[in-house]
């Protein structure tokens, strides 16, 4: 079990790490294939119908769920998952839907919380350039609160993938010197691009761009720059205000 | 200096440990007391007038570095800072700016995050509960990107506190059943209050509200929340969109 905290480990066996009740239960409501459950006596018994969609439970201490797993506490339960086979990205859906697309996003937090986002917004999906973090990695997958189950990904040659999407289709970038994005006519459709943490788009990435919006800071503000995830939330929110 | 990572011996000291280059190179420019400066000498030569703010830099090697802080790799530097003293909170300041308030925010990455945006937004500073994250353990004081040393925080009781502020004070919460932000009327004034990662608003601060805020989620949209920094983001662009 300790073996699948590792990313190698996880891709030559296909599955991966599910921490914590909540999870767990997003999990088997999904139809992901859950390989194996373990819980403790306390969570089966609350949890028994919800349960039932999965393999049986492995009763487990809430010292050994920790054991197994990545988390300081889990006193609920843990479930081995296998990964979803990746079903195909049509090219002419950003021209119907909004794709969220991430260029070397490394950090797992972020990525987790990024999928959460687009699950909110109920995006098709995220495409992750090469770069990112693991979307199946154990801290990915937590700060998702469930939402790993929902949301498809596909990991793509970025630059690549953006210059096989249909001409005219919008790509979307953050930009300091892009439009003020409350003054922008945005529909959601085409793809959103969100970059690194500290270095923003890669350069290959940026020259796909086709238009460069721009997040005010407010009146003082110091900071330069936003987190990715919240820099993110405040663009989709914008996209989908006219909805 | 292992013991700074501990909360304890942090506040009985009153100082703190600022990592990474950029964090320092914001801690020297701010006027915050920096005690001790660490750091490469490749890093020294390339910020040698930037440095000349604080006190003279002691050359260490990266692993160094790694070895007297927490983070895995740290190639630049390291400060050991004081303290800020609490500056007065005046309690009409909500009738003239907004004010972020967190009820519960226990984990420190979403903490720096929201101070970094309370950052971007230029707004005074942030009120803590007591229940929630160290504004000054390491992983807050990363996360905020170098804002920790701009925004002022004010920990207090904060449903006693919310009872100190004017009558008429607008006291705003993220609530899924309250008013679509996108139709509501915000000038940025006031209190917004963002609730824990997994329980939202405590019972005392919620009865607080005057006014409760709804973020609308997108056509077909599966998750159940959003995370707190990212719901913060949200509401703050749509405070200061008028502005």
């Amino acid at each position: 079990m300790q073996s699948l905290h590792q990313k190698k480990y996880r891709q030559r066996h296909d599955v991966f790490l599910v921490e914590g009740g909540k999870s767990v239960l997003e999990l088997l409501r999904s139809g992901v294939a859950a390989e194996s459950v373990y819980c403790t006596p306390e969570f089966a018994a609350q949890n028994r119908a919800k349960l039932a969609a999965g393999p049986p439970p492995v009763p487990v201490s809430a010292a050994e769920l920790a054991q197994l797993g990545t988390l300081a506490t889990n006193t609920t339960a843990l479930a081995v998952a296998r990964r979803p086979p990746e079903t195909p990205l049509p090219p002419a859906l950003p021209q119907t839907a909004l794709l969220l697309a991430l260029d070397e996003v490394r950090d797992p937090g972020n990525l987790g919380t990024l999928i959460r986002l687009a699950d909110w917004y109920g995006l098709p999906g995220v495409v992750l350039s090469d770069t990112c973090a693991d979307p199946y990695a154990p801290k990915t997958v937590a700060a998702t609160m469930g939402s790993f189950a929902r949301v498809r990904v596909w990991p793509r040659d970025l630059p690549a993938w953006l210059g096989t999407l249909p001409a005219g289709t919008g790509i979307y970038g953050a930009d300091l010197h892009g439009q003020n994005v409350h003054r922008a006519a945005l529909a959601p459709a085409g793809v959103l691009v969100m970059g690194s943490e500290s270095h923003g788009l890669t350069a290959a990435v940026e020259a796909r761009l086709t238009r460069r919006l721009h997040i005010p800071r407010g009146p003082g503000g110091g900071a330069e720059s936003l987190n990715v995830a919240v820099s993110a939330a405040i663009l989709l929110d914008n996209f989908f205000r006219g909805t």
